[in-house]
């Protein structure tokens, strides 16, 4: 019998569709070979090291000299830093805004095809630092009102460059959907007098079996209410609204969640393509006890279709708790553990 | 310079990026041979006729003997109309109900490669009288509070079947994304005592600038907001919250709408994948002042990426103005007019 399932902290409704469910090993793609046949440099790649005036370099790692990170504006940017004040213009029931606002990316290493499941835990931080500090220096353009920090992983992730890259976009607007989720937390803080994913991370933590991985600061789990196969969420055990504030400590932490958690993607499901996306509060709201940043990591692995579209709903046709199982499961094959200290 | 736009009906803000924004031609598939590829019967389809059997039947057109459109239950449903009542289970954050509803298949022809805009307009037309006419029927479960109504076209955009076929869902819950426009209708309503969608069609046929094609009864325009490129609507003139009101030439008119739309998508574009959805007022409630039904039709010819799943916002590569303008141009070869009669 299909079930609905809510996510109490965006307010969300998925059906789990356990009559279409597949078994977690059917989501596993055919071996791919994508990585060994890249090459680990290519000339026409703006990305790689010796094309560095391709693009306007905003900061890098080490500072000096040849780079391990990269900062750089995008070339197709979506939203322009030169556009002057933010124009807010009225016409009939068209509501128009000036483009104004930053897009830049972070080139995550040199290596052409340093996948980010194959990066040590060192490089990851690096490109979660340089979100960081993208983010403390654009915070204070008074036109920003949200930072969207992402990564598309593969064509069907929506990236067209293979080169490892991570991305920003400061916005000058509260998307509509932020603002229904902080609507959303905000309620049941006043009703609870808690913070939502205090909650549910104390919850997950007691029943264990949405669980994928763990450290001293992170849990990395496949929430109740998953919108698709896979989809995890890394929760600091830390109330924190604002993931600009996290200390350095937490910053090497989600580096290693996070590293584990795409390990057991790309050994257990054969590199799927992937989105990543940090989610921490609007710039300029008070909004420290009832929002909670955290990462959701979603693997593509299957198609928003009409309905989806339609309804903003998800059919998910894999079960969370056996999706977790399967990834728990997950070792990596260079023997380095991926786990979790929860029994399974 | 890119700029922000709100769809004030919805709420939703796009960011339209012409600096990335591609010439409409540009979106145009290679010379797409795959209605010349697949046969016209295929023995392995669950859909083709003399298949019937593998298949439970719902109705069909017409009512005796082989059929020209036909509705099944969907082999591998979402939801389930034998779950028995609606049932809420509160669980700490966790909120649960169990998959009660209705999944149907409207097999659109018997012919296995008959594509939606090579229909004829009376085929069409069948296609939107069956989810009326199981609407009407299925709109007396009273577990029953919202219905989807969608179509998808190809593998980009969700399907696996390549024989022609919508399908509907009856949803036990009104979907959050539903609730969020509600409300933004009915504030919109009550500031201004006029349907937002109603003022919206008014001001877009009073510019002309994003219309796309028009008949009687509908007018087929590109959202101001419009969320991805060629995104279209396809607006009743009648105010209407609920389309299985709608009288039976608004039906027909509709099918001639959506019929020039999709061939305009066919010719001009290379036979893109595509979904449309029809929206329409919840079952159960009062909104007949406030809500209109409307379709939309999203060609599949951009990819979301981690920045539209982070932030429900999207960035469309394509200004609406200009697709418009190209879709107004495109004529059907077999000379057959599918224009507008506004001038351009």
């Amino acid at each position: 019998m299909p079930e609905l399932r809510q996510n109490l902290a965006t307010g969300e409704w998925v059906i789990i569709a356990d009559q279409r469910a597949k078994r977690p090993e059917e989501f596993r793609r055919p071996p791919n070979p994508r990585t060994a046949e890249v090459p680990d440099y290519t000339p026409t790649c703006p990305f790689c090291p010796g094309h560095e005036h391709q693009s306007e370099g905003l900061s890098q790692f080490p500072p000096e000299g040849p780079w391990l990170t990269r900062v750089v504006r995008n070339k197709f940017p979506a939203l322009e830093p030169e556009g002057g004040p933010r124009v807010h213009r009225v016409h009939g029931v068209q509501r128009q805004m000036s483009g104004v606002g930053h897009h830049e990316v972070v080139i995550e290493s040199p290596v052409h095809n340093q996948w980010p499941a194959l990066q040590t835990t060192a490089q990851i931080q690096r490109v979660l630092q340089a979100f960081q500090d993208r983010g403390l220096a654009l915070r204070h353009d008074g036109r920003v009102e949200q930072f969207v920090f992402f990564k598309n992983h593969g064509a069907t992730a929506g990236t067209s460059l293979v080169h490892p890259h991570a991305q920003l976009i400061a916005l000058p607007v509260v998307p509509t959907s932020h603002e229904q989720r902080i609507d959303s937390a905000w309620r049941y803080y006043d009703q609870h007098g808690e913070c939502v994913h205090c909650r549910m991370l104390r919850e997950e933590l007691a029943d264990g079996s949405r669980i994928v991985c763990e450290n001293e600061h992170f849990v990395s789990f496949i929430p109740f209410a998953a919108f698709s196969p896979f989809h995890m969420w890394i929760l600091p055990r830390q109330h924190r609204a604002d993931f600009l504030q996290a200390p350095p400590e937490e910053v090497a932490a989600l580096a290693d969640v996070l590293r584990r958690a795409m390990r057991k993607l790309y050994f257990g499901l054969g590199d799927p393509d992937f989105n990543y996306v940090l989610h921490s509060a609007p710039v300029r709201r008070r909004a420290a006890g009832f929002l909670h940043w955290y990462l959701s990591l979603i693997p593509r692995v299957t198609q928003a279709a009409g309905f989806e579209l339609g309804s903003g709903m998800y059919i998910n046709t894999a079960v969370p708790e056996a999706s977790a199982r399967f990834l728990r499961g997950i070792e990596d094959p260079e023997g380095r553990p991926l786990g979790c200290h929860l029994p399974d």
